[in-house]
């Protein structure tokens, strides 16, 4: 097995992607959030690059509107990219989620040629893993990143699956430079990922805009046993 | 103070570089190399990108020709690029060298933008890190990186002049994620900086070419309490 990572999605390669298993990283907050909602009862989520496009959708569709860009809900959105306002569920049975933000949703896409699209995080982390073992392909790990650049949040999620990849897999897999990095980081942080988030321009950004209990949610390694899938249009469990 | 960190040196914009001090960092080997020599009698280097020009260069003006291509010396030069074929010193009075090899001499001239020019490696770390605090301004970490990828030795090279610029500056400098990423990388390697070489993919294929030593070579923290500068077209203490 043949890992390789891409610290910014805008700069992965179909040819990278081809035949392999993707997974994507948008640690704060988009990726977090998806895996959160579908684990607390939503049943599909839809990312959506563009602000009009997901208005229409959800219209049209019917379905539940969400979204952030800067960091903030967008401005008439019923609901924003926190984690926390999924983590209780649907609210009168708008089960099926259209999300745009800044950068995940866009990463989530940039990733379809892959064979296989799995939605990574720390939440996640355990899952995700050993979904991308069971599909026994190269996989290649992809960081959304912030505006284009290298974010430490995303590459901590990489991480973290990462140390859970080395753990369970059967023979010891190659790594190019970034994921070797990425793994180290993790177990640099492994003791407290919180902190790590915390470290993060990203995180620091959130924290700023009084988003702590945001960043308290993203770090709780494990928490979740999901691997959401992201086929066609949508991601579902 | 600012700090921020190219991976790749053929990413740097001249934006970034604009009155801000450079530190050039081809940890295996060209820097350690360079480090080394200046370290142990060589008067001056000068980094040239192209064989046939360093060639012409040594003929015309009687100085020393080394240099390396896919880890190997250029066949026909009297000198390759491991480090411990300088610490040495020079023969006969040869003390100017002429240096090609294949990641970072160019690394070196894609910084040439910047206010000033220092030659980083592990070897040299707190030297290179307190010059760069002396010369007070924002600081611009230049990775050669591997055949125009990422390349682990590099990073950490940057990590460890970061750990000593941390430890000396008086406030606490801000970085974007990739110098923070590179510092943490460093504290994770910290007591142990040769298992960080003999990790990276670079450090493999030398040690596939049977150049261990010039790993534990570059792999000895602070060495040498030299920052070499390169101004014009050569580099000197």
């Amino acid at each position: 097995m043949n890992i390789k990572l891409f610290p910014v999605a805008s700069a992965v390669s179909a040819d990278a992607l081809s035949g392999a298993t993707a997974i994507v990283f948008d640690v704060l907050r988009a990726t977090s959030t998806i895996v959160t909602a579908l684990s607390s009862g939503y049943r599909r989520v839809y990312p959506v690059v563009n602000v009009n496009e997901a208005m229409q959708m959800a219209r049209e569709r019917g379905f539940c509107l969400a979204g952030e860009r800067g960091g903030q809900k967008i401005t008439g959105f019923p609901l924003g990219n926190s984690p926390l306002e999924f983590s209780t569920g649907p609210v009168a049975g708008a089960d099926i989620l259209v999300l745009t933000t800044s950068n995940g949703t866009a990463a989530i896409r940039s990733a379809a040629a892959a064979e296989k699209v799995l939605t990574g995080s720390i939440i996640n982390a355990r899952a995700v893993a050993r979904a991308a073992i069971y599909e026994g392909r190269n996989i290649v790990l992809v960081c959304a990143g912030s505006g284009g650049l290298y974010s430490l949040d995303d590459i901590l999620g990489a991480g973290f699956v990462l140390m859970e990849i080395v753990a369970a897999a059967d023979t010891a897999p190659a790594m190019d430079d970034q994921a070797l990095a990425a793994l180290c980081l993790a177990r640099y942080y492994k003791q407290d990922p919180l902190a790590g988030l915390m470290d993060s321009n990203h995180g620091k950004k959130l924290l700023g805009l009084g988003l702590k209990n945001d960043l308290y949610w993203c770090a709780r390694l494990n928490l979740y046993d999901t691997a959401p899938i992201f086929q066609g249009n949508y991601i579902e469990n």
